[in-house]
């Protein structure tokens, strides 16, 4: 796991009682003493969150000082008991450092329509805030604390220069269950020490979000608490990045992002296959990505990856109702480097070696190409097994 | 099974060896002597069979003799060579019976990519053009020779009187897998032997279509081959229907269809229970509809109804990214009878009856009311279960 936390952020996670296993955090602290720009990335669902309500009225700011996340209740469909919740989870975070109110972020991830146990949340901030810290203890308890079903915790950074400064860039996200697209996907924290003004941080994110999160799913279900935060404490540069600099950054932000994006669906509850899904030929970017998150979100196409079928009908076919105009007569499809069919027309292919290759590989590619235009994508997603059933079936979101 | 055949019909099934058990039909005749009327609803999947092609060429029409169906292999994605052998299809089927090539209809399903075995199926038209009736065994054998995974074979039925004739509607259908909406939805022959314009037939299936086949799904992946016929022999009445008689018929045409329609999910793929969705107070029908089937392709939702969980949250919130906008705090959900969320706040309800009541049932209400509009949508789905992941983890199809 990586220790380059940047220059400016104290993290801690501890456990306060909203998850069961004592072994588990589920409280974390972000801290930001000098103040962060922070931007955000939300969910579209309409049925949203009361902190995913708090942060949005908050952010673009240049002042963040402090975002406190729990883990093990969403704070969702929890009408105005939810609101004063939130408010007060914020409330309670900034005076733990010495903060206001105005300048504290929210995250929560869990079950969906309880209230938050406000004492334990109390409790837990409290005993965060004097554990702070800027090391690799400190990380892996933070990462550790935004986890619900994920087997492993989510992190990712990138350290470069800009300038002839350092400069560094670490997320950490959570994933593993309703992982939905066209939206900011689960939660994820990206801290950099670059300076950034909000308007650029608002950009930057976005243009990331829409390659990297917004191009994943699990099962396809859209949270109510989806949220993306850019900090940025802006102590590793005097200046606001601008220019090739900016530039620079944003392709390592882009970076950071994917790392994080693609550890989810790998990461998806009972997950045995990442499934990588690229599309090309179509007119625009948009009809490319329609089309793979239609393929993505087709329990018959994750059903085949799991078992190890190379039923490429089930992936053509899922192209074909995902509401894009194409020729089916230029539709070409490789699975794990094979080509099985060529401009509409199928070709003679050994199955059990595919089907053997697949089952040497976690990461299993998918290349279809529907004509010669410029548009593409490229989406990730889990296969669907028995355990996701299990999962779910069992487990109380 | 109902064995009131429409005048002027006759069945067969037989097994030709497209399927390798010996003891399933897979090859069908439906035989109007005297020619029908004949209209269809067809896939919207771009990616589309080619039986799916030629029928839909070929409908409407008032003079449709025969209509030959093979289960065990789609002719789908198989190029040119495929739209051979449909036509090559319904040519033998046509002389098999003295008829002409213009007058024949073909449907297949099962496997998608694989030539058709032309030398099985020739064997299969001959043998069932010589095993041709209209009793009850004929039907039974006509009904499993469409089914793929099915469990069950889907008949429905109503016998009414038109102005002093009397009338029959028979329908038999196949389903079970790859069930997605805003189609046809799978195979399904509607036979009357009520006399029927061609304008009047396509106008009657296409309404009745909307409101049932077009209102189911299993995991929501559109076939490629999905076809309702309407096939009217006219032999029950001596002038089109007109006026009252019209309506009368297109309600009885909508039961019969509904039936049908319901039998399919309620017979998807290893599922535990069939899910009934009743969406209201949207603004219209259109919006109700894409919110049910949100909530119908939700894996959570599925999941959730599997482990007889009352897990309102995520139905809610399947809701809430349909992307129809409505007012979160009007938003209120019965299950199994029970209020547990009314205009956005959550109704305290005890879970372990709620679930156990679930237990006992087989279909599962679930009644969602998001504002004051006229607009409303029934929906039909099933749940997901590890049996499901089993058959397509496993199967070819």
């Amino acid at each position: 796991m990586s220790t380059h936390i940047p220059l400016g952020f104290e993290l801690s996670g501890v456990h306060c009682g909203v998850k069961q296993d004592a072994d588990m955090e589920d409280l974390v602290l972000v801290v930001c003493r000098g103040g962060a720009v922070a931007v955000g990335a939300y969910t579209t669902n309409l049925i949203c969150a009361a902190p995913v309500e708090l942060d949005r009225r908050r952010t673009p700011t240049n002042d963040a000082r402090v975002l406190v996340i729990n883990s093990g209740n969403a704070n969702a469909c929890t009408g105005d008991q939810g609101d004063q919740d939130a408010r007060r989870m914020g409330q309670l975070a900034a005076t733990a450092i010495g903060g206001e109110e105005h300048q504290a972020l929210v995250m929560s991830t869990g079950v969906i329509g309880e209230s938050l146990p406000m004492e334990k949340i109390a409790a837990g901030i409290a005993d965060a805030a004097g554990q702070l810290g800027d090391n690799a203890d400190a990380l892996a308890k933070a990462a550790r604390g935004m986890m619900t079903t994920d087997k492993v915790p989510k992190v990712a950074s990138r350290e470069f220069v800009l300038s002839g400064n350092s400069v560094r860039i670490l997320g950490m996200a959570k994933g593993a269950g309703m992982i939905g697209p066209k939206m900011a996907t689960m939660l994820a924290v990206v801290m950099t020490d670059a300076c950034l003004v909000p308007d650029d941080a608002q950009t930057l994110l976005k243009n990331a979000v829409d390659v990297t999160f917004n191009c994943i799913s699990v099962e396809g279900h859209m949270s109510t608490n989806d949220t993306v935060l850019l900090l940025a404490s802006g102590n590793a540069t005097d200046q606001p990045l601008a220019g090739e600099d900016l530039s620079q950054f944003s392709a390592a932000l882009e970076r950071v992002c994917l790392d994080l994006a693609r550890a989810i669906p790998a990461d998806g509850e009972g997950a045995t296959h990442l499934i990588a899904i690229d599309v090309s030929g179509c007119e625009t970017d948009g009809d490319a990505f329609q089309i793979a998150k239609t393929i993505a979100d087709s329990p018959l196409v994750k059903t085949a990856v799991t078992g190890c079928d190379p039923n490429w009908g089930r992936i053509v076919s899922a192209a074909g109702y995902a509401g894009v105009l194409f020729d089916p007569r230029q539709v070409s499809l490789s699975l794990v480097g094979t080509l099985l069919y060529k401009n509409g027309t199928p070709v003679t292919f050994d199955a059990t070696s595919v089907s053997a290759e697949m089952r040497t590989r976690f990461e299993i590619d998918v290349v279809l190409r529907v004509g010669a235009g410029p548009g593409k994508c490229r989406f990730f997603t889990s296969d669907l097994t028995t355990e996701y059933i299990h999962i779910n079936a069992d487990y109380h979101t």
